[in-house]
């Protein structure tokens, strides 16, 4: 039986590590990609790093400076918000963290990448239901996608051959996620969500933090990560 | 009357260029994009911002390192060919200066940049007669990024925005470019096609020279850019 080959775009986030660690019980031989998008957390790629060499695959890391483009509290000046989003009614709106496009650019790097290395699948860690209001982690944009793959590519044209965009997560809740990463062994305490780190650890506060330690919580697990400040568990063990 | 904005791609050659000139023509508000990806021809970068500044347009370049995805003449180790494609009955295979998922690429971050300045359009010019085989410049790739803007951005969920995809010379020949470019008042001489510059000048012998100089040729036109060498036009204009 041939090798599938599968590119996991992996942030060094909860989602994508659980997604590489998906893609590796499926069998596949992973390329982990990560992109420095001029993100205000970019200490995330000392944890991406950190996974791909824990399971031991090839890492790739592309730059792409979106701070040119702007428009997010990611990459510009906007500052990342510490309140909670449930509290003043802007819940249902597009949060200041969304980055301009970044899915799409995130794709297309990947497609490149799946290319050169005649993948035949990239993984993506989105999900639609603690999905933050992006977007493009709705299940209609991976399939618009899934066409441009299809069409934009010389292996397309030339083999008929275009990588399947593969989303485990995207129907799970942010629960879910952490329970399955959980049974697949993911080392939670090696990833990091937070938006807005202080000193290289998750700050606890930003919609990303909140949403990782209610998805611990409603999981019935501890988060082993370590936090900066009283969100820290000093037993250092998941539960 | 309210204004249109636009989205321009300038990579710098004659095909953006064009394509610049018919978008102001067409009466936009323009906001030029050019993309500093690595390519081996980087000295295109000049020549975009000299057309963007001689129309007065506001000029954005983002950096995206696509050397790490590798796999292309135009950002590897390959050679740029100098050949004569027509001589060795490579003509119909995708080139090596093909470079993985680049439209695809360009166009997300032209994506952004639209969402962010609130364009109403963006364009490109990309064309599927003289497309030198790549696959990322036929109609129906367009068709396909069309959905995934329609899908992709903030702008599109919360006002049902999203930018259409603009491409004039996509079934013009690259003569008809040319006498395009030459009624719109395109200034040729400014414009840098060449994969392979030999300081800062067109070489006149790779793919896109040859297929520009057979271009200007069939348009009855002479290429006002300098070129390295014997392709040179002593006369600098463009009869």
């Amino acid at each position: 039986m041939s090798t599938t080959r599968a590119v996991v775009l992996l942030s060094g986030g909860l989602d994508s590590a659980t997604c590489l660690a998906a893609a590796l019980a499926e069998g596949r031989t992973c390329t982990a990609l990560s992109v420095r998008y001029g993100q205000r957390h970019a200490v995330e790629l000392d944890a991406a790093a950190r996974l791909a060499a824990r399971h031991g695959v090839d890492h790739v890391v592309v730059d792409v400076d979106l701070r040119a483009i702007g428009g997010s509290a990611l990459t510009g000046d906007i500052d990342v918000p510490h309140t909670d989003p449930t509290s003043d009614g802007d819940s249902v709106g597009i949060p200041v963290t969304y980055v301009p496009a970044r899915n799409t650019v995130l794709l297309a790097l990947a497609l490149g990448v799946a290319e050169v290395h005649s993948a035949d699948e990239v993984w993506i860690g989105v999900n639609a239901v603690d999905y933050s209001g992006y977007p493009d982690c709705r299940p209609e944009f991976i399939a618009a996608f899934q066409t441009v793959a299809d069409l934009a590519t010389a292996a397309a044209v030339v083999d008929g051959r275009s990588p399947r965009i593969r989303t485990p997560l995207i129907h799970l809740s942010k629960a879910d996620i952490i329970r399955l990463g959980h049974d697949l062994g993911v080392d939670h305490a090696a990833t990091l969500s937070c938006y807005d780190p202080i000193d290289g650890l998750a700050c606890g506060t930003c919609d990303s933090c909140r949403i990782r330690l209610a998805g611990f919580a409603s999981a019935g697990l501890s988060d082993p990560a370590p936090y900066a400040g009283q969100h820290s568990d000093p037993s250092g063990d998941e539960r």
